[in-house]
């Protein structure tokens, strides 16, 4: 991708201060950028890296006054960080524009139904009775099981691997690897020791601008479905079981572990290695510090937990302050001990 | 697929009471029902729904007598549940039925021998010296590589990725992104801090009825081979490192990790996230709870275990009773030793 | 895979006795040894099975005197030990010889440019402007994105997904569904409660001698990249955060998780399961007990830590004695607040 300094100087409303025919090809911090890139000098505490870097161009805050020669050209604008942000937006815009149309070998069933403007990568497979929407990129290596549907402008990267019957919403980005609409692990136990499958015929279904991030596991309902809602973001290598629900804008970090049939609420917060067990219901706005477990339902809003099983995470602290202390806490009590002794002895 | 409800009361010996001419496309709850969809009504506490649901029909015990009018044709049956779940078995079937012969384009190395009536998807790659059985299902993207063997009826979900030399028995399910016969994690420290590489050349053996999570990842062995014996059930994103062997009807939930050259024993069960250390011994009937981490052989049958490092989960639950209390239990011990202070004035 | 044994014997500089015209076609322990596998005889308490095995050939120290008759072909060699893990090097060359070429269909950028003796397997995809070096191994499934670079001698197994402009260096191994590129978590919450995302416009560089495993993430960084110095070893499913750094040398064990923007330095080792959280540093040659959880900066090196929040491992062992014993520690806390309420009743 190549754009003119020009061109980026309009888009964000800025001004050229130095060279202007300049071509940015990639973007990187001060202490990184090189020539063909473009950075921003926000934050006052890097100001030296502006004078000694090798990008092409700066985005720099219009009353910024350099104490020393800057080498590259400047684009001032009302907020560096901002115009940053903005331009970083237009970046990724215009690199996925560059993914369209159908590479081939792919494979697409004659029942599929196809949006304008897709992207089909090379290696695709598209079941029957599909529906793709308009505008989604559908990187190499997708598999599309039959009946499943993909709203307009949702991204699946390469790999990405939907069971038979999952609907997708619109403005989804799937990461390489996910995979939606496994069975879940639902088995009888037998009298012989031997387990017998449950089949697990519901399904899954993601709404619209969900984030779904690399290898993570959404397994389909046993009858009825998984539900991930509006605006939920998922992590790397999260395993979410059949039955789940998890509300809307909640995000769930890497390593995260949902069992079967529990219901998480909206605009909560799940960080890394978190596991919550099956058939209970997890109150609006929680927070789940790492590696917690939580094993009850959270029934009032706005709690955060720690450890396991998790518990208020001012509680836990206090407590493990004690646990680093135990050993000094037994010669105390042995002091304790002698003395009560000793004053026994006395007493008699 | 389209099921006549007259074939499915046929197959469930059960009688139909209303519409007979019904389609059934899909399974759903009552509460869920619409046009197409078959439920069923087993738990009484349930049955409120009967009258409001949207369903095609349900499934109900014959003794069953509604207290408003039911909207839905009724199948009725000696025991709606138990029909239900052999209804599911035979949807599962019958759409399983629908995968067959040859997608193009496959690669299948000539010297592959593949079974009768085996499923190859598109996209799939089947290596040198390969033998697939009867009856095999092999979604796409699947890669198996040189030298592997698959067992008759035996399902290879969409992207399955076996390693040369892996022998996979029959009636076993793997699912999406599962990586079976990875090189195990080997490798002798140098002097100069460097790892050298510990060549990985046994093999991963899974004998027959095993199911595979989606995104698990099970290593081979260094010379000899990893073994999942007969009937076990492994999870989403599950670790099983090189030379572990897992004993009959062992079942272990998700992204639990068992590390190298460590034995488990016949129908255990690990919770989630589950932690094991390499080389050691797990007894038959071991019930691990979730999160804890098992450091040491188990040698006695029969034990739960709870905590890192996993001890027996009664113990754990009362020490963790008193964890809670620590900081009160510092005041307690605080006023005591006041008092024998002040005791120890008195006494002088 | 055909190997003479006597041509075997030349590479070890070993001699054989007894039958030299015999073929090897695979490796296997003693006890599993059987007809066309070679084993290898240097620990004693196995010399027992040296008498029993079925193997065609076993690598033997050449002071072995044998007590029974051995029917095995023996090659003598100086270090049987050493001998056996030059044999398993060569075996594993060869074998990794046999692939080779252009397998179809795969998907290749016109400007994509492909060194000398590479393997591309079958349904691989290489994007524009891709640099692949010379005897690199792609195997089927793999995907490499726009712009990427993989340097000499590099193996990716079937189903790696690198997306665009990772860099990969050489003598590099990447195991099935490893995902290296995609976007890191990064979501600026918005005052609706909704997510608005981050572009994450960084890239992964990966150095020489890097093994990464199955169906491990490693997203790519917000503006600069992630980097893993070179040597660092990666075991299955783990999860490296967005513009992390991992040491030279050091290996992480299965699915531990570091989070964004985190140092890690060199020389250190990661047991399985470990949490480290984002923004902090860890001191070279640090040491992390496995489902231990780092939340703070290690400064100094050396360190090995275990718990969560992890500390010494000492301090920890010490203070988990006591919490194993908290029931019994309350029951004595109790006696002596009796005792002491006793001796108060007196002194009054």
């Amino acid at each position: 991708m190549r754009l003119s300094l020009i061109d980026i100087a309009k888009l964000l409303g800025g001004e050229i201060k130095g060279k202007k025919d300049v071509v940015i090809e990639k973007v990187a911090t001060l202490q990184k950028g090189e020539k063909g890139s473009i950075s921003f000098l926000s934050n006052p505490k890097y100001e030296s890296f502006i004078y000694s870097t090798n990008a092409s161009a700066v985005i720099v805050d219009k009353g910024f006054v350099p104490k020393e020669t800057v080498q590259s050209s400047m684009v001032l604008v009302d907020d560096a960080y901002t115009s940053m942000s903005v331009f970083l937006e237009e970046y990724e815009r215009i690199r996925s524009l560059e993914k369209k149309g159908k590479e081939s070998p792919s494979f697409v069933s004659e029942s599929a139904s196809i949006g304008d403007n897709a992207y089909i990568g090379a290696f695709s497979y598209i079941g029957d009775n599909v529906t793709i929407g308009n505008n989604v990129k559908i990187f190499p290596h997708c598999y599309i099981g039959d009946n499943c549907a993909v709203g307009d402008n949702t991204i699946l990267y390469s790999g990405v691997k939907l069971y038979k019957d999952t609907e997708v919403g619109s403005f989804c980005t799937l990461h390489s690897g996910a995979v939606v609409g496994s069975d879940g692990f639902g088995f009888a136990p037998q009298e012989s020791g031997a387990f017998k499958k449950v089949p697990q015929v519901g399904q899954v279904i993601i709404k619209d601008y969900v984030e779904i991030g690399a290898n993570t596991c959404i397994d389909r309902g046993a009858i009825d479905a998984t539900v991930i809602e509006k605006g939920v973001k998922v992590d790397n290598l999260v395993q979410i079981a059949h039955n789940v629900t998890v509300g809307e804008n909640t995000a769930i970090a890497s390593q995260t572990g949902i069992a079967g049939s529990t219901v998480i609420g909206r605009n909560c917060i799940f960080a890394g290695q978190v596991g919550v067990v099956g058939h209970v219901s997890i109150a609006d706005n929680t927070i789940v510090a790492s590696k917690s477990g939580v094993s009850n339902s959270i029934t009032k809003s706005g709690k955060t937990l720690f450890g396991y099983p998790a518990m208020d995470i001012m509680d836990n602290k206090k407590s493990f302050i004690i646990y680093k202390k135990l050993p000094q806490l037994m010669k105390q009590i042995k002091l304790i001990e002698d003395k009560v002794t000793s004053l026994e002895g006395k007493s008699v």
